[in-house]
């Protein structure tokens, strides 16, 4: 079991990695600056979370995390145009879904056995972990983030999440099972989201306005 | 006295949450996205003071402010042709005013029986606390910050929070009526700005140059 | 020795400060605005870096660099004229690499001493303190950041304070020494990139594409 977690959290990490480096190479990087954002987007989320609950952050034990976004990013840099292929970026895609489904459910955990904020807190820092990362990276990166678009990203993460809290509360002797059900429901929702091109419906939907003018 | 304290904190995080609404929904946004940045606007200033002052975040042990924010950025998410209205709107500037007011007063009051950084970093942290989630959402939702443009919202935190410091360090036995005299004066700006739509006087204020190319 | 860091700190610290209020005026903002941004920018990366090491922030202990970078901010904002001249301005670009110089290392120092995620952390954290807060500041202000420009910039920085890194592990004894060499050597390919205007060679850019739609 650990070992598979393991996995899936190599595998959210490079693809957090390389999906940062290539929204951000179409506006005119240098491999430094896409570096760091690679890392921001595969770590950032965690270290938000680890702050707010006062832990250490993750990465100060173990750099894995550290290395992989790191090279992951040097080789999404050069190896673009490889990336940008339609089977590796969907492949890219499935490995971002499992990402945030393992990072937001795992995060739910740590801050429910941290007995902070019960029951809402550690929903919303599941949340935070999964998206956390990849808003600062469109803030730094001046690309309009998540949370202005209609892509179904970080819905599944709240349900799952919320879920999962269900779980924990109602039913911990299944808490194993219940963490599988609940990543399984966010990676099955973002990936149909992927596959049928679903936006969020108009009914959840606030339209733009024309053109305000700011002052 | 609490009970009031209760009542204004209140007012305040519900108005923060809808004017957060308001603020974002004109740029097309869906309901998650509208609640996050009605939560961060709600609680991100208190937050990011926390954590610099190192103590559990206020939210860690009474989630009410989480909920409030939460079903306050629901109800304005579909009753936005109402808060529109004029005087609903009037009201939620008044509420928010009252909010910095009491936000920014009541960080000084935290910080400073920390001992942290007297003089100076309690009225720094009360201007964090009070304008902090507002600067965290404009960044997210691609607007102008408070910092960049002419209104006259934070000058009165700076000085109701620095006329507080002064009384906290010389008339110690008069805190509690020099809180309500400080908040009461930096409402009374802020009223007074909104009503007669005043800005940062000339020389305060650098103007913007033509049009600069930025490399 | 301790005189000598203390003087370059302080150098820094005001070049920090004007350069920030200098970058940030051109788009129109107040003395309070401006003020936030050169205290943003002159404390914002060592205060980043303490709550991801988790000790008190510097200026907890020690308000000296939040004051000197206030009383900066203000004589820069009045004064923009004359730092705008050519002689001024190129005085505060060389303050500048001196306090990313001295800043870097510095941080990598601490970050040594207190064991934290060796040996990558002291790095990355070395560069975090070194440019977080001019990102902060170009976040707030609305400006294309140092990640997105083509300026040598925090790269030097990564090479000091990768060297230094080298000497802390390999020859401790030699501390002292490897500092000021990391020092110079940052400073010097800083200084060098100024004065020749180097950009980032071609092979570490990555070219932006035909302005694309985002949606």
């Amino acid at each position: 079991m650990d070992i598979f977690i393991l996995w899936i959290g190599f595998g959210g990490t490079i693809a957090f990695a390389v999906t940062a480096v290539l929204a951000v190479s179409a506006k005119g990087i240098d491999l430094f600056g896409a570096c760091v954002l690679a890392m921001i987007t595969a770590v950032g989320g965690g270290t938000l979370r680890d702050l707010i609950i006062d832990v250490p952050v993750f990465w100060s034990n173990d750099l894995s995390y550290i290395w992989m976004s790191l090279v992951a990013g040097i080789v999404a840099f050069y190896a673009q145009p490889l990336f940008n292929k339609n089977k590796i970026n969907k492949l890219m895609l499935f490995l971002d879904a499992a990402g945030i489904s393992l990072f937001g459910i795992l995060a739910t955990d740590k801050v429910w056995d941290l007995n902070f904020g019960l029951p809402v807190a550690p929903i919303l820092l599941g949340i935070v972990t999964a998206i956390g990362g990849g808003l600062v990276r469109d803030v730094l990166a001046g690309k309009k983030n998540l949370l202005m678009k209609r892509d179904i990203y970080a819905i599944p993460v709240l349900l799952g999440c919320s879920i999962y809290v269900v779980f924990l509360e109602f039913l911990p002797h299944y808490r194993m099972f219940g963490a599988l059900i609940c990543m399984t429901l966010i990676f099955g929702i973002r990936i149909a989201a992927i596959q049928k091109n679903l936006a969020v419906p108009e009914w959840l939907f606030s339209k733009p306005k024309e053109e305000q003018a700011e002052n």
